[in-house]
């Protein structure tokens, strides 16, 4: 089954963009298409670990998933750990699927074990990541939050170091705070989810595999059931007169 | 004590902006300074009912609080039911308090009442609405949220209309829900709280006088205590570095 | 990827199985392979409604879990909505991924809406499900369970009426519970949801689709990434040494 | 607005009365007026540590309070961070509002940061603070409960002693526990909070200013709007005619 | 075993004591010694409705319970759904154990069925007894709370009305919302429990009789085993010295 | 009142069934028989440490269970922590009360104190034993889990060794976790409660003792008042005709 799939890297650089399309090659369905988009490269918030830098940017990542509908794709991933704008984007994609990794990375990880650790950044990423796995239903399955005290743009410049502070902290949710399954709360903590997971024998989930592959998973229930976003409530589309007469998205 | 206070009216129009004024003088302590504003009236939303449309003018929103901290207002109070970029507004305020509807009347219904039901337009509000509700810790007084069946605009349409339909939902909450406090839950549900409130003899909390006197006292005892919005974890502020580089704001 | 999947219909009669299998090969990936098996034909439960007709056969099942993972089966699916003896099985199988219809559904269902209502044969299965419904974190999205008065036999006997009574209770779930999506909560349940959905615009899970699908996700991920069920704590596998020595399993 | 409150220290000592007084004075509204009132210096308890000290005062709590709306004061506080009898007091109140130490702190310190760590004197307190935690909704925000192993009559002897350890539990509750506010769990900690505030640059709520502010502020839309405490179920009087009959309070 | 529990009857009257007395006479264990006691007769509250009320009376309470454990008692029973002052009870208990009826009967129920009903007098009574519920662990077992819209001395007047009353209330809280348990939510609410439980065929637990066995069971294991109320934290006795200074109990 | 309880060792060996049956006639009522049953010694599990295991030997739990009651038991407990088959065996109890350690400890504990740790052989127990902890309502009141790394059969090997064990892990759990009361979580853990309990003067709650006497408890209420479990819902029996038509039980 075809799956075209749109990867939003809510971000106004596209350092990333290149490893994520190889990475994302390797792994894909064979029949998905997995396109990687970031914002525009105007001077703009090069990571998102201020929700200020996230709200000055959402109206483009809505402006992305408006148009991947357009061009008919059958999921958009926002890419970012917090999460941003799932209910606007869900709003406005009349059948595509729309998915982000704390959403997929939690649902997975809640499968397959029973106490999840989360492993951030910083503690200021913190608060805002509980609630969403509070919303998500997943708050008793939480084991703790291990900060690994480096910014977004820290963990791919040493990689000894960050696999070095990953470990431990691994280690530490495991052995004393009772996790058995650890999320890598951070599409940028990609690349190192499979050292971590042999050397400690519990699942290890990376935050940017999860959401493409839950993409796939949620494209073909949608295709083949019908299965998409409910349209009633939350989730309910904008009537066009409004978003026509107002100009809203470009 | 002086209070300066920024209200943004988060809609592409003007429209509501002489009344909340005109309410506000009615309201506000002697010494307090209340400004209302409303976003540029370029096309745009004119009301906020669906979360698609937040996000579109959320930049708009932030910027206006930045300004508002520039230009030396005690506090922001953000005018929509939904809450939209309160913890964002916290972190780009560094001495300023920041507000919101369903926060102020949540805290105040949770301490006049136990149990509380929210007349909300439509039910297409609820579910990030009840998000909130839970976010802020009172799901466990939440009897129900009553829907009008009416949009943003029809509010004030007909006062008589409204009126009857206001009455018919508190009564039910209260009667059958089990409801002995009710939050009107959207600023525009203004000028109605007082007709319901003497008829049902329950308090009826009005969604924009309820921020405006909250903000009031958040002023006072952060000018008083220095109990401004903590700035370690969810609500530090951006590096400025960044903020200048990225030239995140106006 | 290859993916082979074990579906075990829990109840001693076949009736039932060339159904399962011949719609488990029109939705299936085409290179899944789906075996569905029904336990041993001799006296015993043709359905489960009672816990005390799943604790009878238990046992058989997890012989049947065992043997398919000795029989290199990607995944099990244990078909029942109750989702008996999930732990165990997960337990015993080492690389094989275990699933079941009430996890499964619940995944789905609260990533696709925010409100969900669960319909069953007869108000005697609700405290065993609510039980799952709170375990797996979905407690807060739960609307409401809705009775159609049937036991699991009567579903497919009368089409017509099945399909009038599911229309009325999803109908009352979504017009008084306020879910806005609906999922069936039984596996002989199928053949309906598609109908449902389409009437009412909302979707509506089918417990046997949505596990043979989130099968086929689980041993995806499994296969790329090594993301299986966590062997640390509940899901640790007994040691073989007490296994053998107590002929545990056939 | 006049403001005419009542500050009830629930003790049979006025050895704290002249302090509050001064420090009330300070900080209150120009318009508002603040009595501070002890219990009958008769033999009894010094301090609240026991629930069953609190029990043998409460009736004359509740007479003070009953007087206090007689005398037409706008609001009474109890001053104790266990809150004893808020229901009963709301209860004899047809007009007054009444608040107290834990209820106002926690709702202002849930409003200034996400994670609320409470200082108090010994762990004997905390089963019956953490139920009122509960209560009020904030069990989702509570840090941590940590001891400074003194008792009431111990904070002001040595402040040098009492500050150094406030300091420590303090620092604990930020670093290890993850709070971002601290509160003050007895009104007898006061004088302290500045100190620890500016250290450590987090919020620190004293609990008797706390509630002084809360209580004008209940005033304020008493006042203005009407939104006393509700009348309807909890907080209903009790009939005129049973107290009079009875003849139950003073 | 010899077991002495005196059962506190805390209101005003002696009017229910004797037949209190003879009830318990018939369903106590051969060895149990039951007391029943009322509270001084001087005007005073004849019921508790009005947490108001119990205030009044509560030091009396606590000094009837005080001196049960000096008169060797080994368990005590305040005989009041809202359990009054059990903390504070406990606290003065060294040995002697206490209980409750809505403590008891909620460990009853919960044992015995998955969703509870409680059947009270008025909505008044709701939110207090709810509080309880919360707190003795009981919230997601809660069906409902029915009101029979009646009085405390409105339930012995009639019966034939009480009856019919009930029995609507039960049908209801077991048709509609799904209660396949009841509690009768006041001791007062003696003697209709059996015809109750037989035309509905679900059990309905009295709040006079659930006490004075669970008062029997604490004896039994407190006798047997050294299992009492931990007095460590939040039952903790206050200290004899500051008891005895500051003559706090008769 | 007479009263005939069968414990269940639900284990393929008799070897504690002599200390139990030994144990229990120095502790049960003088009118209480009770009989200590294992399972047929063929070779099967000897422990139940996973739950493999456990649903290997639940058809003959529930045969013995289904026995119990047609030889006019009035009570059955299923002696292991997991209280494996709870549902089931009450399914099959028309009239006789069934309980087990864990739902009979927390009951007892939750009585006795406010924060509970629970003291296991290997971590590897804990999330089956949390869930019930949930399950039961009792999450509020958890303090921890303490794991003593040891298996069901070295409890009784060493005995020096294991108090020493527990008296570390009961220990961290009241001065570390703040518990004030210990449960020990396996029935195997016998004969250390009072050591443990004397030592750290909190209620150490032994697993085997606490469902004999609740037992005893429930068939009291049962005999007395007709209080046995509810037959409606969850714990519905199946119908004779099944039953006997697809022969389930022995």
């Amino acid at each position: 089954m075809e799956k075209k799939i749109l990867w939003i890297n809510p971000v106004t650089t596209n350092q990333f963009d290149v490893t994520f399309q190889s990475e994302f090659e390797k792994v894909k369905q064979p029949d998905t298409t997995v396109d990687v988009v970031s914002l525009t490269p105007a001077p703009g918030p090069l990571h998102l670990e201020y929700n200020s830098y996230e709200v000055m940017i959402m109206p483009e990542i809505l402006n992305l998933v408006k148009r991947a509908e357009e061009e008919e794709y059958d999921a958009a991933v926002i890419g970012c750990f917090y999460d941003p704008i799932l209910r606007a984007a869900r709003e406005v994609s009349k059948k595509m699927v729309v998915t982000a990794p704390a959403e997929s990375s939690l649902h997975i990880a809640s499968t397959l074990g029973e106490s999840i650790s989360i492993i951030v950044g910083r503690r200021k990423w913190i608060p805002e990541m509980k609630e969403n796995v509070h919303k998500y239903g997943f708050a008793d399955r939480l084991a703790s939050f291990k900060s690994l005290d480096m910014g977004v743009h820290d963990f791919q410049k040493n990689h000894e170091e960050t696999t070095k502070r990953m470990r431990l902290a691994a280690r530490e949710a495991v052995e004393k705070d009772g996790a058995n399954v650890i999320v890598l709360g951070c599409t940028i903590e990609f690349g190192f989810y499979r050292t971590i997971q042999e050397e400690l024998g519990v699942p290890v989930i990376d935050a940017s595999l999860a959401p493409l592959k839950y993409a796939e998973f949620l494209v073909e229930i949608n295709k083949k059931f019908g299965w998409g976003h409910s349209k009633l409530d939350g989730y309910q589309s904008p009537p066009d007169d409004e978003v026509n007469a107002w100009r809203l998205f470009k």
